[in-house]
């Protein structure tokens, strides 16, 4: 009988996995991963059979009609990484970003821990890690920014009701719906003028950066479509030089505002 | 003129650092790091000038008397930064965990671009992730757990108010306050029984982890004394097993609580 690993492979391009992962990921037999993932990660397992559970039609809870998280699909993959286990010794299970965050991490380890699989679970970058870094704008600040939430931009009943109770908010797989979470987050009680940070394909050499106000939100929609997007709300969403002052800090958003977005250079 | 990369070494033993990080490590000059980061990541730029800025009496805010955030001292690494950027052709900033979480980034970053030097941010793995991997207790749950925060148990003023507007909170840097933190959790509407885990030096081989509840957490102080801990509190802090029904939740969480805590083994 196997052993299952789950591996954050981080959220962009292969060389954000973790040495572990990539340590771990030599070992796999079978390694089942997400449509998120570099397929220049093969590189650390080239013998493994690599099974991609993350294709349209299989695990794909974007196409028309289906709902934002779809069980049937996830019972599929879980019975897949089973299968696997019970006949290779070393099944990786390979995520992208990390697989402790929006990952359906609890699902699968349930199902592998039920077939009696032994398994570990190695971390990620998740990608608002990868989105800070990018910006270099860091999701904690001194004083103004002492908290950061992460959260869906849409729940699965698709009633998500934000608050304002933390000084920065992060939200994934929101890019599809900008201009609603602007007017909740509005609701919530986030003032127009709220810097918002929208990075999309974060930790990819061809990532886009866009800044917005809350009251600007939506005309980021075009820009970032069909890529995973991040958007960061609050004291994490500025700009450090913006940050120095909030008179110039208004000033600059509205400048970038109009600018529109600019792709960012490759460090 | 130098370059300036700030890098996560992750939160814990070298092999948490990102394929990314380890290959810019290689490229460096002069390394500064934190107390926090491996001894072992030595190996990744062996002919690089090893600067400790987190030894006692240089930036270490731990010690007697010294505020929770010591300007003077951060100033100083600020400075070093710049100083050695300005003579050699790559200097690395290594932190623990990730840089833009709780990593006094912005400071820094500030300081590097304020000197006209170019610099980068490579992501890392942040604590509350490994610890969620290491105790295989995913940090959102399907259901009852859609959203994350993360915070500091104790703010710079040390008035700090956690308000329950998540499913889960994570606190860094909390171990020495246990029984304060418990208390605030509970005037901020938490019940007594929400399940805690409490993990110190996750992403080490001698990570320990223990189980409480909002009531018994100050139990866990003397295990984790000394020792970088993350304590999780809420959706993400209850074992799979368990979480299968509140019931036997409840029922575990006390079981647990009275045997202790338990050293876990290495994967």
């Amino acid at each position: 009988m196997g052993r299952v690993i789950f591996i954050g492979a981080g959220p962009g391009a292969a060389d954000l996995i973790t040495v572990r992962g990539a340590q771990r990921l030599a070992q796999a037999d079978v390694v089942l991963f997400d449509a998120l993932t570099d397929p220049a990660l093969r590189v650390y397992a080239p013998k493994a059979r690599w099974i991609d559970v993350g294709k349209r039609g299989f695990a794909d809870a974007r196409r028309a009609g289906a709902p934002a998280y779809d069980s049937t699909k996830q019972d599929a993959i879980n019975a897949l990484i089973v299968e696997h286990a019970l006949e290779a010794d070393v099944v990786v299970r390979l995520k992208g970003g990390d697989p402790s965050v929006f990952g359906r991490l609890e699902e699968e380890l349930d199902a592998v821990r039920a077939a009696g699989l032994s398994c570990e679970v190695v971390p990620g970058v998740s990608a608002a890690h990868a989105a800070a870094a990018d910006t270099q704008r860091p999701l904690t600040r001194r004083g103004s920014g002492r908290s950061v939430a992460f959260s869906t931009a849409m729940s699965r009943e698709g009633a998500f009701v934000p608050t304002r109770s933390v000084d920065t908010e992060v939200f994934y797989m929101g890019g599809k719906q900008l201009a609603a979470l602007g007017r909740r987050l509005r609701a919530a009680g986030w003032p127009a003028d709220t810097p918002v940070s929208v990075v999309s394909r974060a930790g990819w050499p061809d990532r886009l950066h866009s800044d917005h106000t809350i009251e600007t939100l939506a005309q980021a929609t075009v820009l970032h479509a069909g890529r995973p997007t991040v958007i960061t709300v609050g004291a994490g969403a500025a700009a450090l030089d913006a940050a120095a002052s909030s008179a110039s800090a208004a000033a600059a958003a509205v400048a970038i505002g109009r600018l529109g977005a600019t792709a960012m250079s490759k460090p």
